[in-house]
């Protein structure tokens, strides 16, 4: 890459983060636990997100931001879970930016939330390096996707706080190999939690909620 | 994305260009045929990819070069199949460039195939862009990936001039739509011919292979 786009990109990233840390501090403030999800495309992130909604909104009030490069498709579907669900449309950019959050959340009534969702564009390179102010970053990986994708994409799985291992319901049909893709994310990201979901049967979804609920708890007791 | 980002963008697109123009011109006088394929990770490439080369390589000198950010764990699993096979590793780099594939081919003995394999980093973004002298671009969309893929990144589908759905064998498995998904290849680039593939059980690799035969000798004729 030519210096003068290593630089730009700096300024960019930099600008990033700049924004990223006034959404983590309203936040904060406001009592919202903001939980991201990356993944490739086709990973299961928002058939994970739309029963994830479904299973929350009866106790935590609960939204979605969903970003594509093109369609409204995603956030008609997590608007089926009957939880509110925005669509970021990117356009020809392969990641979502913290500004793009903060834009989106501007034209929303988002200020009263206990749990707002925000679902990366599907890509495993470019959204590793853009903090978008969340709490916590979920990568899955796909039992369809390949074990060494993390070893493959590593500054993407590094950036990930907790791993979801999606679609376990084919792992048999497609000879996933289990302590395969385990090793491959410890070694990008060694300790990290790993849960085990199908969001199609239900498998390891308690897992999730609980974590979830866990962990929202945890930051509002914080305040 | 502001206007210097825009300005360089364009400068480093066209730049590319010239160098699959003279990579093309050069792939014409050696009469190999070039064959690209792009999908996102999971997709299945390597695995189409392998057995392609199995099938071809006792009537053909074939060879591929295969992307990815890190390990060289594709052009391992390339090697498997008898025919040779080298990665690039792309660091931080989302997809392949033209320069990358000149200088691979620059320190390979490379002049003498009939037909050359180019594996993209699996990205459904960063690769629509950038032509890498190929006489085919192939993208695949597995039935595990989502029937809407193609509308979500219209740029990638919409540069391929050939599609393969993958992984055929887990349609029922995965209950995929396969009408959806021909809509939606159809509405990004109509006309374009769909091939439905199971590298692993076999089904539909003779049509893939009749096809690349067909194209392979009709470039020779050309000459």
């Amino acid at each position: 890459m030519s210096p003068r786009i290593v630089e730009l990109r700096t300024r960019i990233l930099k600008k990033n983060d700049e924004v990223a840390r006034t959404l983590r501090a309203r936040f904060a403030d406001q009592g919202t636990f903001v939980v991201s999800l990356v993944s490739g495309p086709g990973a299961g992130k928002t058939e994970l997100l739309q029963r994830t909604l479904e299973a929350l909104r009866g106790t935590l009030r609960v939204a979605a931001l969903v970003g594509d490069l093109a369609t409204e498709n995603d956030a008609r579907r997590l608007s089926a879970s009957g939880a509110p669900a925005r669509q970021i449309v990117t356009g020809s950019v392969c990641h979502l930016e913290a500004q793009m959050v903060a834009d989106a959340l501007a034209e929303w009534q988002a200020d009263r939330l206990d749990l707002l969702f925000i679902e990366n564009v599907g890509n495993l390179v470019c959204p590793a390096s853009f903090d978008l102010g969340e709490d916590l970053r979920v990568a899955l990986l796909s039992v369809t996707d390949g074990e060494d994708k993390p070893l493959k994409y590593p500054p993407l799985f590094n950036s990930a706080d907790l791993f979801v291992i999606s679609k376990v319901d084919l792992s048999h049909a497609v000879g996933f190999d289990r302590s395969a893709a385990l090793r491959a994310l410890e070694s990008v990201r060694p300790g990290a939690t790993v849960l085990e979901v199908s969001a199609r049967t239900g498998a390891g979804m308690d897992e999730w909620l609980s974590e979830l609920r866990r962990r929202q708890a945890d930051k509002r007791t914080e305040r």
